[in-house]
């Protein structure tokens, strides 16, 4: 079913890998709503994922670009107001990625090359698609950004490691260019705190199994899937919220202002 | 323009009094989209308003009700499931008075009677509705709750007096009420916090024009209008918010994440 | 061990009950750090509790008072200024009282005579104490006005009903009437918000000890006891805290700010 | 006047540079209060500071360190632990630069290089000073680490350009270091973010005078000065406040949760 609730409206979207991938459910949703949009991703992520088969379901191109790249980011965009025949009204940032998570370092044991890494692919990578953006004026009045981060931004959860550090950083920089977005361009800039999600990359979390069944009972409405996340993405990419901006929005089914449910101390009591 | 995003949707709209009420620009708004409801406003603010106009114009009917009296709101739920041919799918909750406003007392002057009649209209209420709803079952699932509320609940803004406690007490019911209104019956329940917005009833507080002036100046995108605040609260009330619950959500222009605004600052300093 | 922090210094702690009570531990910890006060606590719970035996062991006087009747507590702070030689210097108000949890209402379903009788002994009685406080002039500047709260005012804990929603309404107390007690008399006003303490009060609470083990499972640092929040309190009472106003402190072995520890997740999953 | 908080404690203090300088007025307080520790900065910094002149008036010695050179940590903390003949219980991190305030580069025209620079002084180096701390077991049980902070870190104040999102990144880092800090050593991490303080550093801020009078006036106590810094940093150190880990601390007079003053609409309305 569609609202044509982007009809006309022309973007850019990083991320998606394949079926599981939260960037790849919002593609989908953003073409039944009439948008039209630019896929891209790293290179490498490209040669791994099936974001040609997406492309063909959305009717849209792709063009790869290195985030951390500014070199690749101009060529992005440059190439995507071309090829989709104007400005741009929404972007999603659905970057992130840490190598000593990959290379399993414990974050009391970080090598700092992997910190310094994962931090400009997951974090600074969002300056730079924003600085880009600014510097050609290559969004239209009241357009919509929106990054994709994790709660663990504002609160411990020990496996994340250091992406928890990289995703407090994407969630100011939100709000630091957002300030500016907003005054000079007429832009909102705001970021989905997502439940945990089973996507591919997600499962390189340790313990990720026991951790999405620990957040289902914790959040009186269970856990927000990637559908759920491509809807909400939806709206605000929608004239629905042109006012919002600066926000970490919570699509978490409740969990990020539950204290505990009746049903986490009932496991944990062994009921 | 209308998405057909409310289409079939069923609920009942509190606190409309006149063009400038927020809940009356959401009315036609819900119309505009295809939902049915039934209006609701206390007796008294019934005979001020011109409320019979917006049953016209969005084709629904009145019942008064005082909701702080649960007999009233049992009779209003009853009757408007009767009306409407089944059970809810939304119910915005647009309610708040305070006496010590009115009669002129300081904050630190408060007279308690009127602090209590304030709270138990402004925030009792909001708990009220949703024991009759929850008690009778009469929201379907996934439906949504919103109540209106204002940043004073959490900053310091003088002359909001005991609203901004009040306006707490509302949220934190939004929180308590929402974990068992979402494990028992899958419904979401979250407080929009908006900009402040001149209606008729906001007009009643000391300084009001050169507070939306400031905050004017202090938000990126500028204040949020009551129109802005229908466009969220559709949203809100849509299938592309499933998930969201327990929130409380900011359609402020950016307001809530300003330390400070260069344009404040000028201003500030006489530039 | 004695630090001599609050020589000199003159107060008014409310809510000492027996040796489980907050206020009974900060009352000993100011008594050995040199303040002077007086106790204050419902004619009811006075009976109940064992507060003559602390007046012995801290050379202090009771004087009753309900904390929601003006007239009390207006009697209270003139006897207490002229008892202890002056105005004062610090104020703990431990008061809380739920009768919806007493008579084992649930949440969703309040008598709202219980709610009201509530919010008025556990949050309204905190304005009132700042009320008198204020038009009587009887606090020093760089006082330090301390209230005791509980996360449940932010975060769900559905066990602890409508005090959840009494203790948002305290924290925004604090807020609102901090700002007029800071400007105009240079008085602080915070509340501390506890870990779960098994205190005679807590312990009416359902399912309150199997919470105790979750929290101290989920706290890096186990939780606060009611003595570790005694020294906190003296801390905010003394002169290291001057600035510090209108602030929620977090007493609780960093629970507020966990997501999930490893711990409560190797309980969860049964290892 | 001494209280003989800290007496028999040790500990590092980062980041003294002149008699403006937080951490100068804190090594002068931990003095006072019977703290010993070693002073040091990046070997830049001494050359321009008259730390020696700190050294002197505290009996403590000076060990240059490049906070982001794990070698330079390292030597550090072995030699400290040495000088001071036994593990360290508290440390101060006070340090922070940003390349593109210095350079004059606007938020939306970086340099990424310099991003990159400024992150790792301001906030990389908080992590490597704990991750040295930690893998030496350096520090006592209830020990106590504290970072200073700037609340941009959680809201919008243009100037402060990409310290911003370091400090927001620091706030994280005291977070997800805390609680392994916490479970593994019983040690407390947290953070104090202190109103604008007029130190050498500061001044680099555009704009920071009349900012510094916009606090003032929204601040209810006012600015929190050095030296109120200084004196929260002592209440955190001590034992006082051993189960409070994982904050972020407001020193500010009450800013941070300041909507709108009287005093500010008073100057904006040209009053």
């Amino acid at each position: 079913m569609s609202y044509n609730l982007l009809k006309g409206k022309r973007g850019i979207i990083f991320g998606a890998l394949d079926e599981h991938s939260i960037a790849w459910q919002t593609a989908l949703k953003v073409h039944e709503e009439g948008g039209n949009f630019v896929l891209s991703n790293a290179p490498i992520a490209m040669r791994m994922g099936q974001i040609k088969e997406l492309a063909t379901l959305t009717n849209s191109e792709i063009i790869a670009a290195d985030a951390t790249s500014l070199e690749d980011l101009e060529n992005l965009v440059d190439k995507a107001t071309e090829i989709l025949g104007g400005k741009l009204d929404f972007v999603l940032h659905s970057i992130g990625m840490s190598v000593n998570v990959r290379k399993g370092n414990h974050y009391t044991n970080q090598n700092y090359n992997f910190t310094h890494k994962g931090w400009d692919v997951s974090a600074g990578s969002f300056h730079k698609v924003m600085q880009v953006l600014y510097k050609k004026d290559a969004m239209n009045e009241w357009g919509s950004i929106v990054a994709l981060t994790y709660m663990a931004s504002q609160r411990v959860f020990p496996d994340y490691n250091d992406m928890a550090d990289n995703k407090a950083y994407l969630e100011s920089i939100a709000r630091s260019f957002g300030y500016f977005f907003g005054k000079d361009k007429k832009v909102r800039v705001n970021t989905i705190s997502q439940s945990p999600t089973p996507t591919t990359a997600g499962q390189g979390v340790k313990g990720f199994d026991g951790f999405i069944a620990y957040a289902e009972k914790m959040s009186p409405l269970g856990n927000a899937t990637a559908i759920d996340c491509a809807n909400y993405t939806i709206a605000m990419f929608s004239d629905l919220t042109k006012r919002v901006t600066l926000q970490n929005l919570y699509n978490d089914g409740g969990f990020s202002n539950m204290g505990v449910s009746n049903e986490v101390m009932d496991t944990f009591m062994g009921e």
